[in-house]
């Protein structure tokens, strides 16, 4: 299979340069970029007056909580976790977690996303909707034993049957990743098995880090350190660890976390309606520790763009610092494109040559995108998931002109609305 | 002329309520919200699905500065205004700022804007195109006389054409309104004159004020006061008067905004962007201040979302007061619909019988707008400005299933890209 796109805008490598060009992929990576070319090809998409960018990295999710959207909004995090979420969570069964996993597929597909990490409950559906979907996931099943040594052993079996079932979907697209909720919901015995899992089976692992100011004086009590420091101290950390939100850092965390290639996946969207806080972006990547960007669940966000997301970046940064200069767009993009990609290890997030040919076309012929006086910027700060015309994921085309090739969206919408109707 | 809309979900009155219900237009009215409307109307639109909004009302902007969009961002405003935006507008003519204005339009209408409050150059030629668009412009022409007495008659003057201009274009929709653009621009003679022509005409008066800290410093030194306690002082304030940002308001500047009825226009994604910093919006309407919502112009935001400019507030305010109870959805919805029609005298900004129809219909059938499981936390925090399907201003459709009925969309996307070629 093969696929020419042609006449686009491509923002191309890591430098993000936009040159008017052809992209030319041959099964599931791009094989050639270059004005002009002539050669044949199984699909030939004319992306005039559009732009061809590497598709969005979401760093971190909880994709089926697209279910839950809306329901509750305006409230503290630990109310709106106790009195809303859980109690729902609670009653969730395969089937409905499973409807929710093709909502938040078809949004994410819809909105240029490609790759995603996700942490929740029944991966295993998730999994299989992954595998149908065609996008590419990095999926870890949600573990929290709140130092309950017989629900220790019990998560770590659950992660590892979805482990093993997802292993032999034997999917280069769906990868099992270890979920450890939060330092503080998870014992230490929880931890250190996690990460000698993690060892034993070559997986990554992502984990929510100083996420609220409440998380740190629980931990700081419980353990008289800071989350990054425990987790150091059990020998946690590595390269192969994503940490969600890392809202409250201290300088010494950021050290640790730069001085273990530790990733952290920034959630703003989130961090601001759960008034979390404001992550430090700026000392993260002074200090050279790679950032991602991710939406959180829908219930949080309330949704799963990640071209919105990379404005909130921006904007946020900007004026917390009182500086207009701080997270310009090359840097957000980048965190929502190729520092994803690397997190996750992947030869993606980028268009070039051998690169994973996981690409975003969107359509410029709009209002809000003219005139296409700076590309990156026009993503950046005017464009939304909506602009997003088509989306190919591992060389196969997923929408096409805002249509679904992969999925019945139509029937996702209705199970949404029924399962929601049962549920609440 | 009759439009009825049928089997949506109507936001009704000023409470917000969501009713599935029919709503009946004559003329520029609404007549009647009711279920099962049994009346014939010349259009029908069927909002099955569909949620039946008030039209988003833009209480600060710069239409024409789309043209500009993405040229220069991550600086910081006073590089921004003299390196890149004045250097350009120095170039405008009447021509290109129609062209900008055109733009402006377009992007209003297909995201759901019915009514706004404009400040720019050759405002003659944007009340050309605002009743040509047919939306709903309060326009003023941005006075700027720097001190200098001889500007101060030739700004006068120039707004006074412009009014006359406006005036006999004979429109309900088209007003004109004053516009000294900032208390640092403008000399206090020329603020005094505004205010007196003000009352003599009976217009109202839009004017950026405290937007900076830098403003602060120099208004500080000039005249040893705040910007608000200044315009206090001459008498300038009153409730015909909309002031844009309100950044940097201390608690007198609040209470003599509320003793006098004074409108803020609350910018959040220029205020961020710019890094200008947070208006102390939970202040404001504590004080009982009527707050409204504006995008400022494309150079600053980079687009005229005010479906995106809601979660911007929404979220700004949550995440800088540590407290997701602040700025809640519906206090939001109505800043942007309800409280800005309140600043314009306009009986608008809400569906309710006997006001002026100026309705946006929101296409929910869409993966990020479901379940719905509430309407105006999905307008909030989930939906954007290409979510809109049908734009109504004063009972005629300007845009219907995203088809401009008022405008040559293709032509302008063109003209704009010819301007801006021409301009660089
Ligand atoms: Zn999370
Ligand atoms: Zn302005």
């Amino acid at each position: 299979m093969s696929i020419l796109i042609k006449n686009g805008y491509v923002v191309y490598g890591e430098n993000l340069e936009v040159i008017k060009a052809d992209v030319l992929i041959e099964s599931n990576k791009i094989v050639e970029v270059a004005k002009n070319i002539n050669k044949s090809a199984d699909t030939v998409i004319d992306a005039k007056g559009k732009v061809v960018s590497p598709g969005f990295v979401n760093l971190h999710t909880h994709s089926p909580m697209g279910l839950f959207r809306g329901l509750a909004d305006d409230l503290p995090l630990m109310d709106w976790l106790r009195e809303h979420i859980w109690p729902k969570e609670a009653k969730l069964t395969r089937e409905y977690t499973k409807v929710g996993a093709y909502l938040g597929a078809l949004e994410m597909i819809k909105s240029g996303t490609t790759t995603f990490v996700d942490m929740y409950f029944f991966m295993d559906a998730v999994a299989e909707v992954t595998l149908e979907s065609g996008l590419r996931g990095y999926l870890s099943y949600g573990m929290i034993d709140l130092g309950d040594p017989e629900k220790t052993e019990k998560e770590v079996n659950e992660a590892l049957r979805i482990m093993k079932f997802i292993d032999e979907l034997d999917s280069d697209r769906v990868h099992f990743v270890f979920g450890p909720h939060a330092p503080y919901t998870c014992s230490i015995a929880l931890l250190k098995e996690v990460r000698r899992l993690a060892n034993e089976h070559g997986k990554l692992i992502t984990i929510h880090v100083s996420e609220t100011m409440a998380e740190i004086g629980q931990i700081a009590e419980r353990y008289g350190k800071s989350p990054v420091v425990l987790l150091d101290d059990i020998g946690f950390l590595a390269d192969d660890v994503i940490i969600a939100h890392g809202v409250w850092l201290d300088s010494r965390d950021i050290q640790i976390l730069a001085r273990h290639g530790v990733t952290v996946a920034h959630n703003p969207a989130s961090n601001m309606k759960l008034a979390s806080g404001v992550m430090p972006l700026q000392r993260l990547l002074n200090a050279g520790v790679n950032v991602g960007l991710g939406t959180d669940g829908s219930a949080s966000n309330n949704n799963l763009d990640m071209l919105e997301e990379m404005k909130l970046a921006a904007l946020l940064h900007k004026v917390h610092n009182l500086n207009p200069t701080v997270a310009d767009a090359r840097t957000v993009f980048k965190m929502a494109t190729q520092n994803g990609a690397r997190a996750l290890g992947l030869k993606a997030g980028m268009i070039r040559e051998s690169y994973l040919a996981d690409i975003a076309i969107i359509d410029f012929n709009k209002p809000h995108l003219r005139p296409i006086n700076n590309v990156i910027s026009h993503l950046v700060y005017s464009a939304n998931g909506n602009d997003v015309e088509t989306t190919i994921v591992d060389g196969k085309v997923l929408m096409l002109d805002r249509e679904l090739l992969t999925l019945d969206e139509e029937k996702i919408l209705n199970d949404t609305e029924r399962v929601i109707g049962e549920l609440t």
